[in-house]
Parts: structure tokens; sequence; C-alpha cells
């Protein structure tokens, strides 16, 4: 048989992905399994985006502007000015979700072998997207112990050789949730402009902060031809099946590279961008309504946590996951077991093993990632399985 | 100003875009222009596929499995069926639009350096694709005077090197419309399993073939490891704009390799998969009525530039485009003319110069591309326009 190529045998499964079949076979059990594995939300996408679509008078689905629709653009500004970010409509490009963005980001700013710094953990798919531009991650690791604060700069600047072309963040943060100081973000502002890095900013969960609010990069006064934003509706609106994100930049050259690419794949998804375009005059107080029932999640998932024995949960300040400490040996066996071995009133829980968000060999091994996105009584009743999970599990460490 | 990549600086412009400025200054005087430049058909998507995405009940539009729905793979497997290739639902993963299998094809099958021989003139985003993918494209020249058949083998055998790993073909062909026969599809397979070289075949235009019938890499029966199909809904059903394709192969190993790069990027468009499915339950003669289309255009266009003093085209069997030759020196230059300095009664048209379809310098400098997606009374209208250019054209050359 003719064999894939050398990167795509290389090519990152997803971490979560192993897990599946064992879940399956819970169900198969009569096993009720809550999925605090996936950051797939159970709120509603607002009817009025799915009206939208269903009151367009569609007669030929014609191929879109490779950059997106110009009236959604246009109105984008409007959002991101309620956000505190001055864009023009001429320095966005919408993408097929927030993943599409990064890959020409990665691919536009960065050639074969070039090297990007990422705080670990860092969302996994990174690494698969590092695959595709043929780039490489070098990880920054940062601790349970200082809730994944960014590491201070001098740590950085350890890691920056002449083939460092940027530096990637996902703020708030997915897996850890941890959201970045306005001093942080300039702290990175700082060592972008000093060795003229390009700072690429993953802003998902810009509206889900509990604690304080975002800094975005584009508010960076002293970078904006060093900041390429990736952007996504998937998160914002629950609406992660559209696929319509936005890669945005005030670097007139990036932008025209992008656009080269994003010309050759023709257009984002037709419909979806009706979709997404609906999103933008929904009320002024959609956010503070998902924001706040995310919240009451957080505070909950962190209570019951900290109160089990030997867990240790800091609690952070943005997006819908926490990453915890466990009193585990390894959390793959961990999380496996929990589906093949174990139920406590019929029930049982996925989880992500945090060893799949860290490059690090060995780091991660007692954490797992948590993703808040089922109501509070589920989840009172997905800790209170992991409660019972922790006493009984053979490798418990303590 | 921080530089893009050298291949974000590499990835080559839209050779069809850079006319795009004359377009709106020539209708900013009021001339109407037939757009015979791109491949945008002007039939209707069928309101049945529109109908089925306003009738789903969508309450959270939610990431679909990375394959696709499995609804829709099953029900593929039907389509499929009706057009002879015998594939199961797990051979199939929906991709975003065409493109997007391209890029993965070419990722999971080849490395960075890695050879792909394409027969020129083609599809220029292949160029764009092979930049992402960091491989080479080889031309191999096919020719008007033989209506750009496919060259002899042993021509091919020629370019074979070391680094070689696939031949790509799209059949019917973009943008020469030749219809591969039989006997060389089966030349392609001696030659794929003689060197074991993957076969890339595109075939988004299956269904529109005037004289004959297509045969699908897939019906290759002594190389199933070597396909790996690109397929769309975008010309089949005219909804460019859904962005729904799929990569089809029988290799599992390659199979796998590409659900790697499907995970990463999530799943490909939700609402669209919803009218993409609906395809599938139209009528057995739809493709009938729009061939019926096509065709008449196809004979009106080929008649009309036949007639026309120093213009020859071949008659294309599939697909809905030509390639002719025009009595000028260069196509780039007399496209825009066209666009810049010309009208005929209030109009003029805009094509693509077929330089843009060739790698090797200097070929297809008096040809341009047709596509026939606007009805016969424009075309009439058009070829005035053409047939009249071609007469007080400045660079006319006999």
């Amino acid at each position: 048989m003719l064999k894939p190529s050398e990167r795509g045998v290389n090519m990152p499964a997803s971490p979560i992905r192993k897990l599946v079949p064992f879940a399956e076979i819970a169900k198969s059990k009569g096993i009720h399994v809550h999925h605090l594995n996936i950051g797939q939300p159970d709120i509603e996408t607002p009817p009025s985006m799915i009206q939208a679509v269903k009151d367009a008078d569609v007669k030929i689905l014609a191929y879109s502007h490779s950059a997106g629709n110009e009236s959604y653009r246009k109105k984008l500004v409007g959002y991101y000015k309620k956000a505190g970010i001055e864009v023009d409509f001429d320095q966005i490009i919408v993408t097929t979700g927030g993943s599409e963005g990064i890959v020409f980001g990665m691919m536009a700013c960065m050639d074969f072998g070039d090297e990007v710094i990422i705080p670990e953990p860092f969302y996994a798919n990174f690494s698969g997207f590092a695959v595709m531009a043929g780039i490489k991650i070098i990880p920054i690791t940062s601790h349970i112990e200082t809730g994944f604060a960014l590491p201070p700069i001098s740590e950085f600047e350890k890691l920056i050789t002449p083939k460092t072309k940027g530096i990637l963040i996902c703020n708030p943060n997915n897996p850890t949730g941890y959201l970045y100081s306005k001093q942080e973000m300039e702290s990175l502002e700082d060592i972008c402009l000093r060795n003229n890095l390009y700072l690429f900013s993953d802003e998902a969960y810009r509206e889900f902060c509990y604690d304080g609010v975002s800094t975005s990069a584009m508010q960076l006064k002293r970078i904006p031809d060093h900041v390429v934003l990736f952007e996504t509706i998937s998160k914002r609106y629950s609406a992660c099946g559209a696929r319509i994100g936005a890669l945005i930049t005030k670097n007139k050259l990036v932008y025209e590279s992008v656009m080269k690419f994003a010309q050759a794949r023709l257009s984002p998804p037709g419909l979806a961008q009706i979709l997404a375009e609906a999103a933008i005059d929904l009320p002024d107080n959609y956010f503070e309504i998902t924001k706040a029932a995310y919240l009451s999640r957080r505070n909950l998932v962190v209570e019951r946590l900290n109160k089990m024995p030997g867990v240790y949960c800091p609690t952070p300040g943005g997006a819908f996951y926490v990453i915890t400490k466990l009193p585990i040996d390894d959390g793959d066996t961990f999380c496996q077991w929990l589906l093949e071995s174990f139920s406590f009133k019929g029930q049982t829980l996925m989880l992500a093993p945090a060893s799949g968000f860290y490059v690090t060999p060995g780091l991660g091994k007692n954490e797992v990632r948590i993703a808040y996105v089922i109501n509070n009584e589920e989840i009172n009743q997905a800790m209170d399985c992991l409660e019972e999970a922790l006493k009984v599990y053979p490798g418990r460490v303590d």
C-alpha cells in the first residue's frame, strides 16, 4: 500500500479522540457520561441568527468575496468598536472557522522551519496547524501554582533564536482559562517590539471574562504591524458548526499575503456568513446573559474541586475551562479508567487528560482539563462522580 | 514593517484578479461587462436544497463529525453508486469545498519538496495549494492542436524523479474542458502502478460530459490504493458558496492521515452539509436539464469562435470551459484592453488570459479561457463584442 507522507504520519491525532471508543463502551452499558471533555457549549445558538438564514432570499448560492461579504465585514467593525478595538473592514479577512485563520496566519508570516513560542499548556490543535505550516512550536511552560500566569519575559528571551518569528497566545486561555492582565500583554508588546516578532493572538473567548476584562493584542498601541488576531464566532455565539472566523491585521503586507491564501480557496462558507452577520444585531445584553451562566458554573466547578481532598484548582479569569491537579498517577490512565471501569449512580464523566496540552514530555501528568459546558445540576452530578472516583481509583497518589 | 514569509510573498495571486479593477472602471463608465472569466454558474441552486436548510430544526449549531455528518456520507454512497463508483461511507471525508480536500490530500501524501506532475494548462489554484503544501508542480504540456488531450505516457515518464509522488488531473478539465477517455485513464493507471505514484483526480465536473461519459479514477480496478479523489458540490449543483466538497480514498493509511488534518480543523460547515445532503434527493433527471443547457452553450460558443477569422477553438467534451486561440499578441494585454479601451454597443467582455493556467513561461500567450456560464442570448452578445474587438485590437497578429 502507498504510504502517507512523513508529515501525514507525524500529524498529531486529537488527544481526546483516543478516549471516544471507551465513552461509547460506557454508554452501551447504559452509563450516563457527563461530557466535560470538549468545548462544545450547551447554550442555544441565538434563534435570530438561525432565522436570518431562513429569511435570506438565496437564488444562487454563489462564491462570496474571498475576504468575506463586505456587508459582514463592515458590520464587524461595529462589533469591534464596542469591544474597544479599532479596525477597518479592509483589515478583516473572514475565515472558515478560527482554524483556517490560524493556518493562513502561520503560513503568511513564517517559513518552513521557523519557530513560534507558545505558553504551554496550549490548545492541542495548534500542534496540528504547525505541522500543516511546517513550523516548529517552542513551548514555554506556565505553571498551575501561579494559575498559569504568563511566564516571565526573561524566560521568553532565553528561547528566542534567529528562527523565532513570533509568539502565539490564546487569551482568555484555552485550556487553562487564564486571563492575561494588561501588564502581561504589555510585556508581550515589549518583547515583540524589541525582537521584531509577530504577536499572534487567539481571542476566541474575549467576552467570557469573570474577573476583569480582556486586553486585546489589537489594543497594544506600539506594535500595530506585529499583531495578527485570530477570531471565531464558535464560542462567542455558540455557533461552532457554522465555521466562521476571521483573521485581522493592520499589517498591509501580511494582509495582502493572507488574501492570496484566501483567494486560492475562493470564499468562506456562504450561508454561515449570513448567520454570523445577524449576530452583530444581537441585543447589547446578550453576552451578559451567557457570561452569567458561565460564571456561575465556573464558581461551582472550582468550589467543588477544591473541596475534594488532594485536589487543587486555581480560579481562572475567563473562557470556560479549568485545568485542575488531581491526586492521580496519570491523567490518561485515569480518564480511560473513568469510562472503562467506573460508575457512580449509573453515571461517569469524560475529561481531557492535560498531557495532550503540553509538548514538554512528562508535564501535566496529574492534571486534567474540564470544560464547564453543562448546566449546574449536571456539573454537581459530574463532581459527585469525580469525588467518588478519586476515593476508589487504584492509581491514587497522595 | 514586519515582512510576510517567503512563501507568503511567493504565493501566487489569482491570475484573473488583476483585471478586476479594469472591469470596475468599465462598469463605472456604464459599459455592460459580460463575465466569461470565472466558473460561477448562473444556474439556480436547486430550491429544494435551500429549503432543506430552512426546514432544519437547529437549536445548537454544533460541531459536526470531522469527516462530515454520517447521514450525509451514507447518502453520498448512493450518489456514487448511480455514478458507477463503489465507495463506502467511511472512505469519504467531507471537506470545506474541493479546495480543502486538495490541500489535505497534498499534505497527507507528499512532503516538503516532493513533486507532482500536472498536465498544463491547469486550474490556477493548484499552484497556490502547492505553495501551501510546500510541494513542487512539474508541468507536462498539453496542446490546443490535439484539443488538450493527455500527453503521451512516454512524456510523463521522462519527468519522473525520486521526488515524484503523484500525478494530478482534473477530469473533465478546467480550464480546457477536455474529457479524458477510458484509454487515457488506463494509461495513467499503468504509469501510477509501474512507478508507485498517487493518482489525484479532481472530478468537479463529472456530470457535465457532452461527448461520451467520464471515467472516474475510482473506477480504475488495479490501483485502488493509489487514487485520491477530490470532489465538490460547487459546480454540480450550482452551490459554489456552500463550500462543501469531499476527499475520497480507499487507501486506509491515507484516510487515517487525512482524518487527522480534518480533526485539527474540527468540522466542515454545518448548515451547508444540510444543503448538500438534500442534493442527493434531487430527481434523476436533474443533471440532464443542466447538462442540456451547458451543451447548447458549448456548441454556440465553439461555433461562433471558429467562424471568426484567425480564431481556433477545439470542441471540448466536458465541464463549462473552452480555451481558444486568438489572433493576438498577448492575452493579458488583450483582456485588459477589452475592459479599458473597448466597447461595442455599450458592451464588452471579461475573459481569463490563458497564461495564468500554464507554468511553463511563454505558453498560452495567444490563448484565453471562456467560461460559458451565461445564457445563449448573452453569449451571442459577448461573441459579437469579441468578433468586433478582434477586428480593431491594435495588437492583432495574423
